[in-house]
């Protein structure tokens, strides 16, 4: 297909469909003469997958182009690129040195019975946020991280096995992509659909659609 | 407090503190000379406040300055600013027509018993949330959703019981806000980290910190 179909199809604008190709998120169609270019249902899937991230994800470009580059290495081993795209899709680390904070988090992980992995992208994380919670004069927010760790369990359970239905190890990687990417947002819409409902509970409202 | 304390308190750069300014994100100091103001604690949790819904929330500067006018509008009920901060803070509506990601959402909606609002944001966002992963041939991605909504409901129980905790209108609108916002954040984390415990437990390596 030419680039104005693979636009129409995808929903992506053409100049951004250029711009990943310069970028190097999309690789470069067959040339059918010096100013045009054919591209296939690769192509498509890929730009489909490049804007979810960027999108829904809020990934960055070069975060995007970090978990391409583990979706394509032959050589990379299954446990690296799983690495790489934990990195890319991390919330972001803030950088913080809160003490309060950073205990704050191996205590959640002790009543949890969780390994403590200071090392990781998702435990600097929840230190940033908890300590931005209590910048914030929010030291409160703790008292919600029980029911997310135990909300969390079963859902990478889910996560778990909905990568391991894929059969190849692209398969299986991409599963890893969708789901965090994809599974973020979707978590996001539920938890705000969910307060949505309970408000309406006890409220007692009529049940019509509202726009909140 | 001169600005480049405040920089230092908050670690927001002066010249990101000056354009706060001018976008009216944060509020004039108090003018000691033509080119010196001093800025007050009130200043310094406004912009933490601002800063979290950035950098933790990937908050446009829009969407920030719809928060912090509900936030500060004495004249808007509790109802309709919860309404505007809801929507700024919402997911991404990717604005899609895909008639089976909008069945698929009522289907959810009904397995949860949940009363459904197609008009809000949080239901507009999860359709396109299944549109995109139905586009990037990801089907099964709706497997996962009744793990989310199970998940939800008591974390919405508890967000509740964060808001409903804070004793001014005031408080529980920022209650809001911290609760979704960094609430968000840290569910991204905790299942990341629940993510890579269970991955631990299954392959059963060492227990030693690894970055990824």
């Amino acid at each position: 297909m030419r680039i104005a179909e693979l636009s129409r199809r995808s929903g992506v604008p053409v100049p951004t469909i250029k711009f990943y190709l310069r970028e190097g998120l999309l690789p470069a169609g067959q040339l059918t003469s010096p100013n045009q270019a054919r591209y296939s249902d690769a192509h498509l899937h890929r730009l489909r997958l490049v804007r979810a991230m960027v999108e829904l994800g809020g990934l960055s470009i070069a975060a995007v182009r970090e978990v391409l580059g583990a979706l394509d290495d032959p050589a990379k081993s299954m446990q690296k690129a799983l690495g790489t795209i934990s990195a890319a899709v991390a919330p972001p680390d803030l950088g913080t040195e809160d003490e309060v904070a950073h205990q704050q988090v191996e205590e959640f992980l002790a009543r949890q019975g969780w390994v403590s992995r200071p090392a990781s992208y998702a435990h600097k994380a929840l230190v940033g946020v908890l300590a931005t919670a209590r910048e914030v004069g929010h030291e409160r927010f703790t008292d919600l991280l029980d029911g997310f760790g135990r909300a969390a369990m079963p859902l990478a359970e889910a996560d778990m096995e909905y990568v391991l239905a894929a059969k190849t190890k692209d398969g299986a990687l991409e599963g890893v992509v969708v789901g965090t990417v994809l599974g973020d947002a979707a978590m996001a819409a539920v938890r705000a659909m969910a307060r949505r409902e309970l408000s309406g509970r006890l409220t007692g409202e009529e049940d019509e659609p509202q726009p909140c």
